[in-house]
């Protein structure tokens, strides 16, 4: 590791913190205008410090010949980037009213920026607007700062499996960051577009503006952070919830993938084989909620109205709730498990494991069976109707065992913090796969993350970024020979 | 499927129930010299049953040009002959005085053959001699049916991994069935020494000489049935508990691999090299339990009595205990969870992923990480002082795949049975890597599975099959393609 790449990463840091210290006046104008000038000087104070700090650093590592190209740079900017954001993002909390600890700050601005959703707040439904807002903004940038990386950065790194759809689209080139401007500005174009569609239609379906405003964040960003204790449960409205389902599978679906690639090229991409299973799944596990909710007693117009809305919101990671699905018994526990791990399609801003992966992982299991029949057989995984080479397959697998090392060893040491299994494992679970709530009564979608050990807030924020990172992004940069020279 | 396939594979099902009727006859004349003439009869009456259908299968199916190298042959023998050992197996045990359901009695049967060694029979201490030796003895001869079938049948099916050791050791071929009778015997004769070794052994520390006979058939199987309701537990004895750790390590060394192959041809194996890191892996978990315990406030001594015993126990898929594991709290509930997976050597009786899985899987992650900075350094997997070919990693890291999906499978059938999360999931878990007890107050190491649903059996039972059978094995003859013409 070289000093100038790490000036260069000092660098953007210090690019991305300004960029967070302008968000910040969003929050400190809203607080102002609503009369609140204790908070409003929160966050200009804060945005004060933001813009010192950010300043200071783009001043003091300044330089016109970085190697924007080289790949220990561009995983050490990825990784850092997340991580001051995280910190810069905890400043308004930690200084509010509300006597917010810093663990507790910097565990809320990680699941907002990582758009996972799950809270330490209580008492949402009281608080001041520019707070709320700062909470909604953060997920919402996080969003475009996951497509943009999922897109330009990632693939360029070979991670996140984004290179298998990248001969359909040359945009996706093997050099970091090609045409981020570009891209960025396409994404934030179909993003805008998505979260003022989703306003308009929340604030039609009976939502007041501001909530509606804030609800389209964070249900764009499939983050899930809302304005309520009780989530969207607190309207009791159908119609809200017909609003939010739509949304939710709008911003799991490949959209800014296709709006920035296909529009640009008008080419037919094999990422849209996601979208068939994605939504079949989807089906399938709202029908087994469904069936089991009936089963248990509930009428089936209530069971179907729970579950779709649930099971959406789990599985595309959002995490709104409108019922607390951890006490519809142990069927209902096992299946939202599972829905953690499922995730979205590649190409949103939904976490988890994601839709190609579990195709390639099946088709690949389908492989070795035949071949144990047929050995000498000559039989390539193929996808989209492409054969798939056997380094991307490897990858996928090796992710996959990655992601469940993780959750298991994360999980264990919460459970050394006090908490118990399934508090812990669901706890994990839902952070690796950015979804939101937990299981059980201490950390369910009926309770939140303010009552469990300071330790394992540490732990579940840890499992958000890792997650959000796709594993190998944060891992390579634990490696020591990473840091050799 | 021709049905000359068929036609052989019932007639080695039919020699397979043939040697479990002459084994009924040990417990027969046990229970008639000990005068507990109506159990006798009933071992004596299985016996009878049981070698009429043997014969008759074997009469009916005889066939001399079959053609016992083919692979689906080899593989429906191998799925076919568990199951209907299970179902033999069951047949004095539901015949007993004890009112044994048919559902309990194949659960018994399955987790005995198997070596899991969970148990769904209450009041062990006052039952008579001929059905605690049953249940010993088809541990036992579960465990020499592990050993052959994975040194002699599931490398020329390419299953289980084991061919990654093949060229050390050419008896184990790509055909089915090399010399099976050879491998066999030499099998039988340390199995056997063992076996006598751990009796006297238990005998000098104290046991009664009944007591040592069976539970060291099945500490030699890391099956871990025991004679009393509270397993090892019950003797209070630290000699004991020694003694069994001792045999419990050996029956997970890969000590029949080198008898059979190493005395016969004098050369060195890479399958040694499991041994250190699993070694190492007891002895840290072992480290981690005891130190946990002493946070605890359990006293040092106790805490490292306790924890030796019962992590040697439950990572070498044994499943003796001597204390209530899962009421130590949230960190040792978790790492016993963890435990399940790990596994012992292969080349041994013990279940699991196994150790050498684990290595290819973190030199493969190793692997990956490296590539994303180096995309073009070719850096194959080195497993002891060899490279390892990617199909093998592909195949190992497929394992893991289908070993999580599976345990998350069941265990989501198990919880529709209305079993909470904890007893489901742990009771699969168990049930795959063949250890024994689940986690928690129903399922837990202080009780059994006597009082779970009948489905939750069946589930669990086939878990203990599914990864008894590497899995592989059994999800191929499942597929349709394998019944074709």
């Amino acid at each position: 590791m070289t000093a100038d790449r790490l000036r260069f990463v000092l660098f953007l840091n210090g690019v991305f913190i300004l960029a967070l210290a302008v968000a910040m006046l969003v929050p400190a104008i809203v607080d102002f205008a609503a009369g609140n000038h204790r908070d409003a000087i929160v966050f200009a104070s804060g945005a004060a410090v933001s813009a010192g700090l950010g300043c200071l650093l783009v001043a003091a590592f300044s330089q016109r010949d970085a190697d924007i190209k080289d790949r220990r740079t561009g995983l050490l900017v990825t990784v850092s980037a997340w991580l001051s954001a995280s910190v810069i993002g905890a400043l308004p909390l930690y200084n509010s009213e509300f006597g917010i600890s810093w663990t507790d700050a910097v565990f809320e601005s990680v699941s907002a920026l990582t758009t996972t959703g799950s809270t330490i707040l209580v008492g949402l439904d009281d608080m001041p607007h520019g707070l709320l807002l700062w909470r909604s903004l953060l997920q919402w940038l996080g969003g475009i700062g996951i497509i943009v990386m999922a897109l330009s950065v990632l693939p360029a790194l070979r991670v996140g499996g984004m290179q298998l759809f990248r001969s359909e689209s040359s945009d996706i080139s093997e050099k970091p960051f090609p045409k981020v401007r570009q891209i960025a500005r396409n994404i934030l174009i179909v993003y805008v577009s998505l979260t003022v569609a989703c306003t308009v239609a929340f604030d039609v379906a009976g939502m007041s503006t501001f909530d509606a405003i804030n609800h389209a964040m964070t249900t764009i960003a499939t983050g899930g952070l809302s304005t309520k204790d009780a989530s969207i449960g607190y309207y009791g409205s159908l119609s809200i919830e017909l609003v939010a389902i739509i949304f939710m599978l709008l911003g799991a679906l490949p959209l800014a993938f296709y709006a920035v690639f296909l529009v640009n090229r008008g080419k037919r991409s094999t990422i849209e084989g996601q979208i068939k299973p994605f939504l079949l799944i989807v089906a399938a596990a709202t029908l087994a909620s469904t069936a089991w909710n009936i089963s248990q007693g509930m009428s089936p117009p209530m069971a179907l109205r729970v579950s779709a809305f649930n099971v959406t919101s789990i599985i595309t990671s959002t995490g709104f709730v409108t019922d607390d699905f951890s006490a519809w018994g142990s069927f209902a526990m096992g299946l939202f498990f599972l829905l953690y791990f499922i995730g979205g399609c590649a190409g949103s801003t939904a976490g988890g494991v994601k839709i190609f992966r579990w195709q390639i992982l099946f088709l690949g299991s389908g492989r070795v069976l035949r071949q144990m029949l047929y050995p000498n057989a000559l039989a390539p995984v193929r996808f989209q109707g492409r054969s798939v080479d056997d380094v991307a397959i490897g990858n996928v697998r090796n992710f996959f065992f990655l992601y469940i090392m993780t959750t298991l060893a994360l999980s264990l040491l919460v459970m050394a913090t006090g908490l118990d299994f399934l508090s812990a494992i669901s706890s994990v679970a839902q952070g690796m796969g950015n979804a939101g709530p937990g299981l059980g009564e201490t950390v369910g979608p009926a309770t939140n993350f303010s009552t469990i050990p300071d330790a394992a807030k540490w732990l579940i924020a840890l499992s958000m970024i890792v997650g959000r990172l796709e594993l190998v992004t944060f891992l390579v940069v634990l490696q020591p020979w990473f840091w050799r020279r």
